[in-house]
């Protein structure tokens, strides 16, 4: 669930999803700033709740009952629980996670108004329908290393894998169209730095280190002009001209790796992304979470909220709203109108995979990719194929990661033909053994998800309602990704877990 | 063995090293040009010999003994027993492998005119101190998938990881200096092209995409100001100035991982390098295997083959030569003069690692570095940090991987002496945490290996001796990595071995 681009523009989304929209990464980072976010460490003075804090008080944890098991959910269950709190999670599907789900075989995929698919993968084939990609400084991460999940490295970029976009007659090597990019730019700016053109602005020692920076992140001979680098691991003829290069229009793709949630190596569970939520369930006590249980009732009383859920209802002494704002916004009850209104701010973003499992791992053995990303500016955005597994029998490949207009085109399709659609993409890239040697094939629409209806949520603005949920309405807080600068990334699920767990523990700490 | 820098001007070692030294990344591809070497696809033209090859022809494979049981050695033997040929390996040393060594608990390593020293590693713990990273392309991969060794990421370059040079008041983390590099070099070239410095290199349409290409690779705003980024992971002030940064000189670290052979993502075997060796044993055969049983005479005759060994002699067909040319050299015997010189004529390169071992993963606990490589113009070079075992209990990291003038350095010490300057110099990144942490240490200098004598082997060039070697002297072949293009990789022994198995079956057929 991360990592999205449009086609187009393969944009990259960047750390902060909402404001990624409306002002690209000089206004993230001005945002940022100004709202005292740290990207370089993600809530390194969270101190857990503990049972020992209740000691000198003479009582223990509250009841909290919790809505939604996905991760968020589970993690202030999860932080709650070790502190001594009395936790409920009322889960509204029949399987806990949210969009932290891996699909394997006999799995079925439910659609709102859609039909029903069944996995129907090989042995050990899975398929990480949401999330997929932990970056090292994540405090999921952390999480992986308390609950013992074991993690691999993620492959999110591969100068083997191709680039294709409209200014190509081909698919390149993304190696070869990077080489020739740097090359050329590096020859551009060196000439310019050679015939004086910057002298305003680089001192005499300034221009001989410039130079000899060129020299090597070009590869460009002393002459300053780039004619090919060992880089392209191309042997055959030399470069494009430079106006073909540039008309590759791979900034945003040449990029994207610079990111710093996007940036290599990145990590992922071994054996599926579940795995996190499979470490978490057991934590917290399977007896503790009530699945097919969806709120349909929250009422906050001066000495606690009651929630009615399908088939019961709940007394606690606090609830935490771990679903999706616009979801929640639905729920009756006797909310704030400006709590309704803001959990209505931040609007619901699409995105669809499409896991495509091959009878043979042709990547590897005829292109010599192992792992990593195709990117692309057609439809599917994207071609994943797996980091795990390497030299098996088979795999999976992600054969569409989209958004926006794309992905609500793909969602408007029954599966065969999303399937269909994709093929054709995939097949301008790979060629006939992309459809020949397909086994089988799953396809998620996230905005179509029953109680997710949405991939992540964009907000407007980090003001207003965005500050307005992170405090309680009464006795219900609000917790999700959506509530972070990380949205769409489970660290933001559990950076929001973090940020309510302390502040709901510190007043019960308060009134005790 | 592969991507060692030297001290002051962290030279990326680059695909040929013996031309890497005289003229580099430009001389190399215009070499690979001249030799019709296609580095995009290493030897997929090879027919392995066969058994059936010779159901016409009314004989079996020709016996042949195999001087040397390194990766180019045991590939001879693996690629001639599959198609029914007689082979005999014959070890100086008293294990296989050569410079694929892993070292585990209770391993000796003896040195020249040196010490003997005794890993101590606790369990699990493991120090590849020869190869330890795969290319995706090269051939090594195609043999771990034939011979059944799994494999995994090797993460070769890390963004949080730190690169340290003497332009630098401190260590910084890698991202940050790249993320200013490029911020400042897409600013320069902004603003010169869009001042009309490059209107003569540029059309109004290459000018409009270089820029739109800038925006995205540098991060900069519409002004074309860099002013930091979030890239930089660092939330704490801009960024230097531009003359701070260049005074870096870290364009090598930067270009490092564009090279065709150095470039993420790498790959080793699971549990340590010397899985490949362990296959091929299995798949050659261990009685056809002597170790301790160093070459003493080699004597062609017209019909066959000796060999005398030390505590035996064999006669065989032909012979394959897989032992370092330097070693070979000095082995009495028959081999004309001009072989004798050929073989003398590619001069050992030095080259050393300390594998130390430490009670903590503090490197991920603490720095949030999983994996990947820090880079340094100290005497150490660079820092390993482990590709495996991520959240577990302890772990081993390269404290030194240096080459030339800094191996020597630290080989004519004890190896008490090595731990403490490679410590001394860690210490200037990773402060006290880095001795006080240490569990044990095992270090290598690969110049002082018996039998070996060398890392690698550097070229004058690739004519004269290097062509007439590709040849037998008589019934003697030769093979081995520095026969290749590839010297210092093991893609490089598995290539040679197929040049001369090809070479060897093809006389063999005709013989027959």
């Amino acid at each position: 669930m991360s990592g999205a681009t449009t086609r187009g523009t393969l944009t990259r989304r960047g750390l902060l999803v909402g404001l990624g929209a409306a002002g690209g990464a000089g206004a993230m980072y001005a945002a940022m700033g100004a709202l005292g976010l740290a990207p370089d460490r993600q809530s390194t003075d969270y101190a857990p709740p503990r049972a020992s804090d209740f000691a000198l008080r003479g009582r223990a944890g509250a009841k909290v009952v919790i809505l939604g098991a996905g991760v968020a959910g589970l993690a202030c269950a999860y932080e709650l629980g070790r502190a001594g709190y009395d936790c409920t999670v009322l889960e509204a599907r029949d399987h806990v996670g949210g969009r932290n789900r891996t699909l394997r075989h006999g799995d079925r995929l439910p659609e709102i108004a859609g039909e029903t698919q069944e996995a129907k993968f090989g042995e050990g084939i899975y398929f990480n329908a949401g999330p997929g990609r932990i970056a090292q400084w994540m405090i999921t991460l952390d999480y992986c290393r308390d609950l013992g999940v074991p993690i691999e490295v993620f492959v999110n970029e591969n100068p083997s894998a191709y680039v294709y976009t409209s200014g190509m007659a081909a698919p390149i090597r993304a190696r070869t169209a990077r080489a020739d990019t740097y090359g050329y730019l590096s020859e551009l700016l060196a000439k310019a730095t050679n015939e004086g053109a910057l002298d305003r602005r680089l001192t005499g020692q300034d221009k001989e280190l410039l130079l000899d920076f060129l020299s090597a992140f070009g590869d460009i001979g002393d002459r300053y002009a780039y004619a090919g680098s060992e880089r392209r691991g191309e042997s055959t003829g030399g470069p494009p001209s430079l106006s073909e290069v540039l008309g590759y229009r791979i900034g945003r793709t040449v990029s994207f790796g610079l990111a710093y949630d996007q940036a290599m190596p990145m990590f992922q569970p071994v054996g599926g992304m579940d795995a996190i939520v499979t470490r978490l369930v057991d934590a917290v006590g399977k007896d503790r979470i009530r699945t097919s249980a969806p709120a349909e009732k929250i009422t906050n009383r001066p000495d606690g909220v009651e929630v009615a859920y399908k088939g019961g209802s709940v007394r606690a002494d606090y609830c935490i709203a771990a679903l999706p704002p616009n979801v929640l916004a639905r729920v009756p009850g006797n909310l704030d109108r400006r709590t309704v209104d803001a959990l209505s701010t931040p609007k619901p973003a699409s995105a669809g995979k499409i896991g495509l499992e091959y009878r043979s791992r042709w990547w590897e053995s005829d292109d010599h990719i192992y792992g990593g990303v195709t990117e692309t500016d057609l439809d599917i955005s994207h071609i994943w194929y797996p980091s795990h597994g390497f030299h098996g029998r088979s795999g999976l490949v992600v054969g569409y990661y989209n958004t926006g207009s794309d992905a609500d085109a793909y969602a408007r399709l029954k599966h065969a033909e999303r399937q269909r659609r994709a093929l054709d993409q995939g097949m301008k890239i790979h060629g006939a053994k992309y459809r020949s040697a397909l086994a089988s094939s799953v396809s998620i629409a996230w905005q179509r998800q029953p109680y997710i209806e949405g991939a992540w949520m964009a907000w407007p603005s980090y003001e207003g309602a965005f500050s307005l949920l992170q405090k309680p309405d009464g006795r219900v807080y609000f917790a999700g990704d959506w509530l972070t600068h990380l949205v769409a990334w489970q660290a933001g699920a559990f950076e929001s877990a973090r940020n309510v767990v302390t502040q709901l523990h510190e007043r019960v700490l308060k009134e005790s």
